[in-house]
């Protein structure tokens, strides 16, 4: 069965028409439609009429030597749109940067250039590299709708992009945006394929390898699908949205920031697929590896220590796969000339105690100001992986990267750079023996005797996104006991805490059903194996 | 590589809530969002606030009891929705069937609750029945946001579903929607699986089976990538927009009816689908087999002959691609318990002469009126269509129907039964004789001395949509010449009518770069095997 050839008619560009195009008047329509341009054309306008412009068809508007393209709605009331002018939300009027009033000229929208491109794909073809910067380079632009969007996304998902294609995505998204460079040999970087609550180490890797004397310029990412991200964590301490020059100046002063990297349009591609992925919970491969080695490309980063937690309520489940994972890693962040060192950790649990951003902000802190209550595993995994960046360090002997870096968080110097850090970007009010979390709140005991024999990581995010973490900052989950731990019943197994009643509830019902806590013999724990 | 686990906190049925849902007023807003529905709330309302409904989230509005999801806008005018109101679609604000100021309540719409299923589709894993329901409610129900439509669409096309899904995908579908039960036990209906430019057999099958006193109750639909769809060309004709009462009158008092499909509600999550499908110009055969059987299975016909025309720009393109979509297409009508008899056709070039509406019509009308200028193409294949068809009756002997059909259509009986069925609808002013054309045109010759060796049925169909069928009518392109005959240098090929100066302009733009035509040797005449 072949399919169905696209239909040219909608593909070819058409040629230029010997008619001008219309022109309209510009009216700023102040609805807020979150990235997608919507154009609103009153029905009885003459241009609607005359070029056929269907409710759903794409128009390209043009103004001020700028243009955009747009959705058509169309309107019936003049209180909204008149009928020589044409509306534009919020967004997209201000993309053209012009005042109220000014004309445009507005015409079918051609279809973008890359869609051949798309339905090959779509078929399960093999892409080439000129496919995909053609492809990247119209989804950086907004070029596609959302219909177009998720079949690119899917069907790259299902294809099982091969390791080349995945190097040549990688490579269109880096070339999406801007690019950094920080003229130094050596930048380095840290990242986490996610999956994992409370696994904070970059808040305390950055530090630490910063007052080693390595450029680490941090940019993170928020939390999207769970209960926070490093910068989401960073934001209980100090402010995260800075504008480049200041992040620059930051990095060149204290040798790192710890920044939420949106500001920064590295890989900007990247952002437009993950708010199709997000809703769709993909997350393949080809995918993860592209999103995560271009952002840190494009951001300057010539080391990476890549943490990839392995678990049975982890993103990867067994050995091989993370081997494989690992090994694609490896290949395209050759093709691209950065140096990767992937770490296989331990994901059996979350890490640290508190997740959520006030709890986990609380845990980096403790960890830094070596407070007897600081969690152990978290400033063990923080320490392993600083200790690996720091022997990207020349100087620095195989082996000796765990004591070097265990040596500047036991003297302070870590915590010292950290409030350095903080002070820049610009401190906000926390003390983390008194941490401001959510007034609401409720335990969760254990029933019967044994030790803690499995955690859900996923489970235990749930609850802590319930709870209204991240959005609600002092939400989350505060765990107690963890993994091995011998319990008796009646034992708090965890707390949880809201700032609203309706979140809290439904919080409550959902640890009610599970609490994402299995209780059993020492026997029953799970071992993993993992790289230290 | 595992892939994310679905984030459950957005899956799970929040249990109801202690606290009472708050309500606004509803207010409707005059923008036509075409069949999406778009809430506006006011950036300063207390519940977008309180509830932190974010830009683009879905939300549930409950009123009059009956309840609607739709996609949040964040307003900043009060103009076009207040603090305390509601803002509606046109479409939305319909489906509630309330006054202006009627109050509503809000929450977050829980995710559709096939979504689990679809996200196993995406993943690859076979659905079983119950999964393929859950879909397909959610979709006829516009639960699904374009991105989670497009995600099964695509997944579906990737997976390539295997016969017993499709099955399933079929069942679904005819019960998402209306089912008509003729109360008769031989209902018949033809279909063609498209493709081919001018085929417009319906319109002489459809009178040709009634006047033999068949039940051929015909719903059609619009064209969707091509020049023209059996509605459009009737529609020329006779009115074709017929409520379902008016509908069934006319097919008991003359056995039949040519309608469009779109009043019926026969297996609206087809329509919904399609919307996807379109823009990505995709065909799969298990979603064509699901698509056709559940209009025809809903429309209450018991017998089907199915015309899978095959050809080198056909859509199938070999015989054994041919035969494999044949017994899918058995596979699963048997499942069904419809009797089909699937009919591989010559799908090497348009059928007829004129391709749009008007042209169409003129064709079909001369061959009812047996007019020696009448194309024999059409006539022949109508002819063995209906007689196929006229097999299904028991009283006919197998071969005895392409007679059958032949005298039905010579003695004129054919010919005033569509009159009747077209008196019946609502007759329009046409004369087969002066059909009302398009005023601009322009003509297509010969350049070299041959014999037509082929025609290329997208690039005809391209250059048809783009003078301006099937929404002007009177577009089009009119054949002079087909397959084998014998042209000299400087001899009409066909002639392209159009209405507007842009639509003619883009057309002789195409074809320019390429006429569609090739002129070469006889023996380069392609020939494929054929049933008849």
């Amino acid at each position: 069965m072949s399919r169905t050839a696209p239909d040219l008619s909608e593909l070819t560009a058409p040629p230029q028409s010997p008619v001008a195009a219309p022109t309209l008047a510009l009216r700023r329509v102040a609805i807020d439609t979150w990235r997608e341009n919507v154009a609103y054309l009153h029905r009885d306008c003459a241009v609607y009429r005359a070029e056929g412009f269907q409710a759903l068809s794409k128009i390209e508007v043009h103004a001020n030597g700028r243009h955009i393209l747009a959705t058509v709605n169309v309107v019936d009331d003049t209180a909204i749109v008149g009928c020589q002018e044409l509306g534009l939300s919020e967004d997209a009027f201000t993309q053209l940067g012009v005042q109220d009033g000014h004309t445009a000229s507005v015409s079918q929208a051609e279809p973008p250039a890359s869609m051949a491109a798309l339905f090959r794909k779509i078929e399960g073809e093999r892409l080439d590299r000129a496919d995909f910067h053609a492809i990247v380079q119209d989804i950086a632009n907004h070029h596609y709708s959302k219909i177009e969007l998720t079949a690119f996304v899917v069907a790259c998902n299902r294809a099982e992009l091969d390791r080349e294609e995945v190097y040549f995505l990688t490579e269109a998204m880096v070339a999406s945006g801007r690019q950094l460079d920080w003229h130094e040999p050596l930048v380095v970087d840290k990242h986490c394929i996610g999956g994992i609550p409370g696994n904070r180490t970059s808040m305390l890797v950055v530090p630490i390898v910063a007052a080693h004397g390595m450029l680490c310029p941090k940019t993170s990412s928020r939390a999207i699908t769970s209960p926070a991200g490093t910068a989401d964590t960073m934001a209980v301490l100090a402010n995260v949205e800075l504008p480049f020059a200041q992040l620059e100046k930051i990095v060149r002063d204290h040798r790192a920031c710890l920044a939420w990297g949106g500001t920064a349009d590295l890989s900007p591609a990247d952002d437009v697929l993950i708010s199709v992925e997000r809703p769709l919970s993909i997350d393949s491969p080809g995918q993860m590896v592209a999103s995560i080695l271009s952002k840190k490309i494009a951001a300057g980063s010539t080391h990476l220590v890549l943490d990839i937690p392995i678990g049975p309520t982890a993103k990867v489940r067994s050995m091989p796969e993370a081997q494989r994972l690992r090994r694609l890693f490896e290949y395209v962040a050759g093709r691209m000339h950065i140096t990767l060192d992937a770490v296989i950790t331990d994901g059996r649990q979350p890490i640290g105690n508190g997740i959520g951003p006030v709890l986990e902000a609380r845990d980096v802190m403790r960890v830094l100001e070596n407070d007897p209550r600081a969690p152990i595993d978290l400033r063990q995994k923080a320490l392993r992986l600083a200790g690996r960046l720091i022997e990207c360090d020349p100087d620095v002997r195989g082996g000796d990267g765990f004591a070097i870096a265990r040596d500047i968080l036991d003297s302070g110097r870590a915590l010292r750079r950290m409030n350095d850090i903080i002070a820049a970007q610009g401190a906000r009010s926390f003390d983390p023996n008194d941490p401001q979390l959510g007034s609401l709140s409720f335990e969760v005991h254990a029933t019967t005797p044994g030790v803690v024999a499995s955690i859900d990581n996923y489970q235990i995010a749930r609850v802590a996104r319930l709870a209204g973490a991240p959005k609600v900052p002092g939400a989350g989950v505060d765990l107690i006991h963890k993994l091995g731990e011998a319990v008796s019943p009646g034992d708090l197994l965890y707390r949880v805490h809201a700032a609203y009643a309706a979140d809290l509830e439904f919080a409550r019902q959902t640890c009610a059903r599970a609490t994402g806590y299995t209780i059993g013999r020492p026997e029953e724990v799970p071992h993993v194996f993992v790289e230290f």
